[in-house]
């Protein structure tokens, strides 16, 4: 049987998203033919979910960042747009296909980088916070549909920069 | 700009799903190549939808039926499987993809059609009645989850029967 890891979906042609995938779900991965899995957290990943993707040449790319805080949170902490526009350039690189976008919960930086990825394939706000509301639920954070809409699509649109140039 | 309809969602390959396509929503389904509508609506489809569909040449199949209705609904009313069953058949033939999914809110007959599937597809019951919520919200119906919960996925993998059969 099939166990989608918590929040799944489909997010566009080749692109996933979901919370983090627990040990049990890595099995479902493999049935969608997940080649990348695009993980937005900053801590280091599992080693027995590493062993999975290698045997099964699955590439992980980390673009691990901070969720946005609101105003009132001591750290005051707001994602990056650049590892924001970054990530986006992965999930519009066909090469990668199909592949994951996670991070803990599927609520909020993986909301924020969807919400930013409608932005840039022209969806209407309405929509884009609706999609984002729908999975963020009772814990949907302003901060968050507030970094979307100050996102500059033009960023992520610029052809990546290569280490050496 | 895209203005997706209420609701929308990809569910998988080919395949979407929304609330009933306001008119303003009818470009967006042209920028997605939508080839098919499957609608879950008894209604008589607004003319000036047909005239769109007819000139981007979208194919309307129409299943149309009633959502469940709880026990204490004087209706008592219950959604037929052998249509949703049929419905399925029509999700699976590639032929019709990508097809949009739609029923009034997008949230029961849609959310009904779209669990079955996932029962089809063998998805596990959790992540199947999370999708479910997902959509439905606030408006989330027990008897929805009952109806997926008995639906019989051997009657959605028959060959479809012929008229003159």
């Amino acid at each position: 049987m099939g166990e989608p890891p918590e929040n799944f979906s489909m997010v566009w042609k080749g692109i996933y998203r979901s919370g983090f995938p627990a040990r049990r779900n890595l099995p479902f991965l493999r049935t969608i033919g997940v080649r990348s899995v695009l993980c937005l957290c900053p801590e280091e990943y599992p080693d027995s979910s590493l062993a999975f993707f290698e045997s099964n040449g699955i590439a992980l790319i980390q673009h691990g960042m901070d969720g946005n805080k609101a105003p009132d949170d001591r750290t005051g902490a707001f994602m990056a747009p650049e590892i924001v526009a970054r990530a986006i350039g992965v999930l519009l690189d066909e090469s990668t296909h199909p592949v994951l976008i996670h991070c803990n919960q599927g609520k909020h930086r993986t909301g924020c980088l969807v919400g930013c990825l409608r932005k840039v394939q022209r969806w209407s706000s309405v929509a884009t916070f609706e999609e984002y509301r729908r999975f963020a639920g009772a814990k949907a954070r302003l901060v968050d549909l507030q970094f979307i809409e100050l996102f500059d699509t033009a960023t992520a649109l610029q052809p990546p920069q290569r280490a050496n140039s």
